[in-house]
C-alpha cells in the first residue's frame, strides 16, 4: 500500500457522504465503493473492504430496510466482500456496519447511504441530437498551474515531452465551457480522469491505480462533479472514459491482489514476461476459432504496464458494475464511453451494460471496438440478434467502419470502386445493426493521426469531411483541435496528435478562445465548425430524420435528411470542376420546386430543375418548408 | 422470325419427345416448354405458344388428367399462354391441344407429356464431396470440326480471334471425361451452350438466342443429354450455366416481343441509348438507397447486346422457371450454375429457387455475386434470416469474398493485418452465412486473370493455393487449364484468360491428355491437383468435417478439417525459410502423439511436440487413426 490509512481517512473526510472508519481499530484501509445510495433500482450493492487479515472479521449490520445478505471471502486474507440488500423503503443515512472478531465487535465502519437526486434515473444520455467533444485532459487548458506536479504522484509535469503530463486539468475545461457552448458542442468526453499514478505515459488517463479517485492532477472527485453540473447547465453533457478491461500496473491492488484469479496471465507466461493480447477480435464470432486464441484475445495484456483483469471473478465484476454506476450517479453523468471493449470478458460485458441500463434506461453508452468490419461492431450493440445468441445491452458503439470508409473516400480518386463508392457501400452495410442511428461517427480521436494532416491539408476535404460528420446518420464527435484543423505527422503519433491546445496554456501565442494569432485556416475551420454545429442544434433532420442517399454521380455524393418538419439536401463533390446536377433524379424525396437556405453561406436559391455544385464544393441545402 | 416454319418443323420432329404442330394450320412457329413430364411436384405447366394472331384462338383439350386451367393473353396478339393442371394420376401421352376460332378447331399442337427418369426427384446435387471443374467449351476440346462454323449462324469459327469462336464443343468435352476422372474431378460446369446467335462474341454463351436449344456449334440437345450421362456414369455430375437476367440481342424474341414490358428499358433511354445497370448491387439491402438507384441496378442492361429481363412480367417468370426446371429434367443437370445473380428481380429469384427445389429437394443451385463483402452474398443463400425479410431458397453462392481475400493474403507481405490475416479474419465472418459448408470456393474463373499469373508464377504460392481450394470448407471449382498452370495476362483479358487448353486440337504441340509437351511447371501443376483431388475423393472430413484454425502465426496458418473418422492438418508457410511449430498449441484438437500422413509426398511421420514446416511450403497430414 502506497497511501497510509491517515492519509486516506483526511482525504475522505473531506469528501462529502463518503465512508468513514471509526477508531475502534486502524486496519482497514479501503471500503469501496465509497458511499452507495437508496432508491436503486438493483437491490444489493457489494462492499470491498481492504485490510490486514479482514477476512478473519463477521460483519454484522442493524439498520432499518438494509442488511447482509451474503459474505465473500477470497484466499487472500485481507479482503472481505459485504453484500448489503436494501429494500425499497430503505432511507438515507449512515449504516454502522461492524466487523466482530468472536463475541466483540472490532472495528465500525460508518457508510454513508445517500438519497438520490431528483430524476437521476430518468438522466438523457447523449443522443443524435448532440454533438460530442473530445478532450484529452491533460492537453486541453492548463486552468490550474498549482497541480500540474502533485509531490505524492510519481510523474512530474513536463511540458516539453510529448508523452509527458502538460498540465491540464479539470480547471481548465470548466473554463472552456463557454467556448465549447459557442462552438456548438453539446457533450464532451474527456479522455479518462481517475487517478493514473504511473511513472510514464500517466497523462493519457488509460492506467487506473484508484478507480474511485479522479487523478488530483486534475482535480478532485468534487471539482469534476462541479464540473459536470457546470457542464449541463450551458447545455453540455458530460461522458466518462471508463476501463474495465485493465487497470495500470500501480494499482493499489497489484501488491496485494484481492485474489490470486483478479488478473488474466497474473505470472506472465511464467517466465516473468506478460502475455499480450493478440488483437484477434474477429475469435469472438468466428465460428471456426481456437480456444486458445479467444482467450488470448481478451485475456492477453494491452501492453505490459496494463494487467489485464479477469472479470470472471464474480467479486471483480461486481466491483466494475459498481464503479461505473457510482461515478453516473456521483458525477451526474450522461454517458460512458467504454475503453477497449471487446478486450473484457463477453459475459461480463452484458451484464456490466445490463445493470446500468437497469438504472438509468434512457442513457447512453459507446463501446469502442476499432474494426472496419461493420459485422464486428454490430455485435456488441443493443438488439442485435446475433447468431450465438450473445445478448449486449450498451446502446451505441464507435462506427469506425464508418471512419475507415469516410478517410478512404476522401482520399481515393473517384472510379467505380474508390472513391464515395466506399462510403456509399460502407451505408449500406447499416441494416447489420440493430440501431445505426446511435452509432456514433468520428473524424479521428486521441489514436489516429490529425483529420487535418490525413487529408493532406486540403480544406476542400476537410469541409467535406466536417460537413458530412455534422449531417450523416449518427452522433458526431469531433476531436478537441479539429476546429482549428491541429495538424500531426499523418502516421500516428500519440504524443504529437495530442499536442496542447492552443490559448490552454498561460503565454501561449496562438489562442483559440480569443482568436489571436490564429492562421486564415484555423479560423476558416473554427467557423465551418461552429455554423454546422450550432445549426445542427435546432436540425429535428439531421436529430430524428431518415436518410436517403444516391449513388456516387460525377465525383459528387448526395443525400438527404429528412423527417416531416424538415428536408436537409447535402451534396459532396469531389471533381475540380463544377457539376450539375438534374434534380429529377431526386423526386423520390425533392419537391419539384422548393426554396433552400444554404447553410453554410446563408444564401438562398430556389431548386427547381437543376442544381451546381461548385468544383471541391459542399452544399447543404436546409429546405424547411 | 429468322426461322421458317419448315425448318423449325423438322428440327423438332427429329427430337424425341418434342412438340408437333398438325397440318391444320402452319401458323404456329414456337411451342415452349418443348415437352413435360407427368409426375411432377408442381401441378401446372404454362405453354407459349407462338404465331400469327394466335391470341384470337381458344384452346380446347381433352385428355385424362389434364385440362386448361387458365389462358393468358398479352399485348401482343402473336402469343397465347395456356396454363396446363396435371392431376397426380395424369399418365404419360401425347395432349391434344386444339385451338379453336369461333366453333371450329383450326389448329392441334400434339404436346408430349412425357413420364420422368427413376429417381429424377430425388438427385443428388453437387455437394462439398465434389470438385468442380468450369469449362469455356468453345476453348476445351474440338471433338467435332464439322460444327465449327454453321452456316444458319451469323458467327463462323475464327481461332485466331481471341474473341472469336474456336470450335470447342459437346463432343471434344465427352472425349476429355476420362482425363477430367483420372485428374478427380467429380462435377463440370460448362459456361452456358445454349444458343447464342450472335454477331460477335457468341462463344461465351452468355447472350442467349434460344432458351431451348443447344448451340449446333456445341452439338444437340440430345448430344448434351448424352454427355451428361456419360459424366454420370464416370462419376461426374454436370452443372448447368443459366442466365435469367438477360438474353442476346438476337434472341428470337426481339422482333416481336411477347409483350410491351418483356424487357427493361425496351426503348432504352428513349434516345435510343440503352441503359446499363449501375452495378450497385448494394442497393439490394441498403436501408437508405433511393429507389432510383436500385431499379437501376436490376434494371439497366449489362451491355448493349444484352437485352435485360423483366422477371415482374408473369409470363416470363413462368417461362424462365419452366426452362430451367426443362433442362434439369431433360439433361438430368446436378446442378446450376445461375448467371448475374442479383441483377435479376429478387422477387422472381426467390420464387425461381423455391420452384426447382421443390421439384429436386436434394439438388444444388450456386449463384453468382460479385461482391467481396459476406453481407452481401450470404443475402442471396437459402435459410439466411434476412432482415427485410427476403427469403432465398439458392443453396449455394459462389464466394467471391473468400476468393478475394485468398488473392490477397498470397500476394502480400505478412504483417498483423496484411497476409494469411486477409483469409483467417474473412472466415471469422461466416457466422453471417446460413451454410458456408455449401459454398463454392474457386480460385479462379472466365471472368478472371488466371491463377497462375496473378500469383506471379510463382510455383509456391500455386501450391498453397490450391492446397487451401482443395481442403478448405466448402465446394472448390477449378477453372480448366489451372491443372497446367495456364498463364494470361495479370489483369482481366476475357479472349485470353480462356485460351484453348492444350491438346483440345488436333495438331496441338502441347497436349494435356497425353502429356505431349508439357512444361516442368505444367507437370508438376497437374501432378498436385490429380494427387490433391483424387485424395479427397475419399477425404469425409474434407467433406463434412468441421474447421478449426489458428491465428496466422511467423508466416504460417494452420487449420483443420475433422470428424470422427479423420483428422487433416494443413500448414500454409509464406516465409522464405522453414518454421517449427509447437504442436502443443493445437491440443484442442491434436492429438498428444499421432502418426501422419503427408498427403502429397506420401511420408509418413510421427507428431509430437513440433512441427517443421519447410521454407514456402505446404503441409497436407492425413491423421486417419
Amino acid at each position: 500500500m502506497r497511501l497510509g490509512s491517515f492519509r486516506l481517512l483526511s482525504v475522505i473526510a473531506l469528501m462529502l457522504g463518503c465512508y468513514s472508519v471509526s477508531p475502534l481499530a486502524a486496519s482497514i484501509k479501503r471500503v469501496e465503493p465509497l458511499n452507495w445510495w437508496v432508491g436503486m433500482q438493483h437491490p444489493t450493492v457489494e462492499l470491498m473492504l481492504y485490510g490486514d487479515k479482514l477476512a478473519e472479521l463477521t460483519p454484522k449490520l442493524s439498520y432499518p430496510g438494509v442488511s447482509i445478505s451474503a459474505v465473500h471471502r477470497t484466499d487472500n486474507p485481507n479482503y472481505l466482500f459485504v453484500e448489503l440488500t436494501l429494500s425499497a423503503d430503505a432511507a438515507a443515512g449512515t449504516l454502522p456496519l461492524q466487523l466482530w472478531r468472536g463475541a466483540k465487535a472490532v472495528q465500525q465502519v460508518d457508510y454513508p447511504l445517500l438519497a438520490r437526486n431528483e430524476g437521476s434515473a430518468q438522466r438523457q444520455g447523449f443522443s443524435p441530437a448532440d454533438a460530442i467533444y473530445l478532450i484529452t485532459p491533460d492537453r486541453f487548458v492548463n486552468g490550474d498551474p498549482t497541480n500540474d506536479s502533485v509531490p505524492e504522484m510519481l510523474e512530474q509535469a513536463n511540458r516539453q515531452d510529448d508523452n509527458g503530463r502538460h498540465g491540464g486539468d479539470l480547471a481548465g475545461m470548466q473554463q472552456a465551457l463557454p467556448y465549447l457552448q459557442q462552438l456548438g458542442v453539446t457533450a464532451v468526453w474527456p479522455t479518462p480522469l481517475t487517478e493514473n499514478n504511473q511513472p510514464a505515459f500517466s497523462y493519457h488517463g488509460y492506467s487506473a491505480t484508484d478507480f474511485y479517485r479522479v487523478d488530483p492532477r486534475f482535480g478532485s472527485n468534487a471539482q469534476f462533479r462541479d464540473f459536470v453540473a457546470a457542464a449541463n447547465s450551458l447545455g453540455i453533457k458530460v461522458i466518462q472514459d471508463i476501463i474495465v478491461n485493465h487497470i495500470g500496473s500501480n494499482h493499489w491492488w497489484l501488491p496485494d491482489l484481492p485474489a490470486k484469479d483478479w488478473l488474466n496471465f497474473p505470472s506472465g507466461d511464467g517466465n516473468g514476461n506478460f502475455v499480450p493480447t493478440n488483437h484477434n477480435r474477429s475469435t469472438i464470432q468466428d465460428p471456426y476459432a481456437a480456444d486458445i486464441d479467444r482467450e488470448l484475445f481478451t485475456d492477453g495484456w494491452f501492453v505490459d504496464t496494463m494487467p489485464d483483469l479477469n472479470q470472471r471473478n464474480p467479486r471483480l465484476a461486481t466491483y466494475l458494475i459498481q464503479n461505473s454506476i457510482w461515478w453516473v450517479e456521483y458525477a451526474g453523468l450522461s454517458g460512458i464511453r467504454e475503453d477497449t471493449y471487446s478486450y473484457a470478458d463477453k459475459a461480463f460485458l452484458s451484464e456490466w451494460g445490463r445493470r446500468i441500463m437497469q438504472e438509468y434506461p434512457q442513457f447512453n453508452i459507446v463501446g469502442e471496438e476499432w474494426s472496419p468490419n461493420p459485422l464486428i461492431v454490430s455485435y456488441w450493440q443493443t438488439g442485435k440478434q446475433n447468431k450465438d445468441g450473445y445478448v449486449s445491452h450498451t446502446p451505441a458503439m464507435l462506427d469506425f467502419p464508418l471512419y475507415d470508409a469516410l478517410l478512404k473516400s476522401l482520399a481515393e480518386p473517384e472510379s467505380w470502386n474508390s472513391g464515395w463508392i466506399r462510403l456509399y457501400e460502407m451505408l449500406s452495410n447499416d441494416h447489420v445493426y440493430a440501431n445505426p442511428f446511435n452509432l456514433v461517427i468520428f473524424e479521428g480521436n486521441h489514436d489516429t493521426a490529425r483529420l487535418f494532416s490525413v487529408l493532406g491539408e486540403d480544406q476542400d476535404l476537410f469541409r467535406m469531411a466536417l460537413s458530412y460528420l455534422f449531417t450523416m446518420r449518427g452522433i458526431p464527435q469531433l476531436f478537441y483541435g479539429t476546429e482549428l484543423a491541429l495538424t500531426s505527422p499523418p502516421q500516428r503519433d500519440d504524443g504529437k496528435v495530442r499536442a496542447d491546445f492552443p490559448g490552454g496554456w498561460a503565454g501561449d501565442k496562438v489562442n483559440a478562445f480569443t482568436g489571436v494569432g490564429l492562421t486564415d485556416t484555423q479560423r476558416m475551420a473554427q467557423q465551418l465548425v461552429s455554423r454546422l454545429l450550432n445549426w445542427r442544434k435546432t436540425a429535428s433532420a439531421i436529430h430524428q430524420g431518415k436518410l436517403l442517399h444516391f449513388a456516387p454521380d460525377r465525383g459528387t455524393y448526395t443525400y438527404f435528411r429528412y423527417n416531416e418538419q424538415q428536408t436537409v439536401m447535402v451534396v459532396l463533390n469531389k471533381q475540380p470542376e463544377a457539376v450539375t446536377l438534374d434534380l429529377a433524379r431526386f423526386r423520390q424525396v425533392l419537391p419539384a420546386k422548393v426554396q433552400a437556405t444554404e447553410v453554410l453561406t446563408g444564401a438562398k436559391l430556389q431548386l427547381q430543375q437543376q442544381l451546381t455544385v461548385p468544383a471541391r464544393g459542399v452544399l447543404i441545402l436546409d429546405i424547411t418548408p
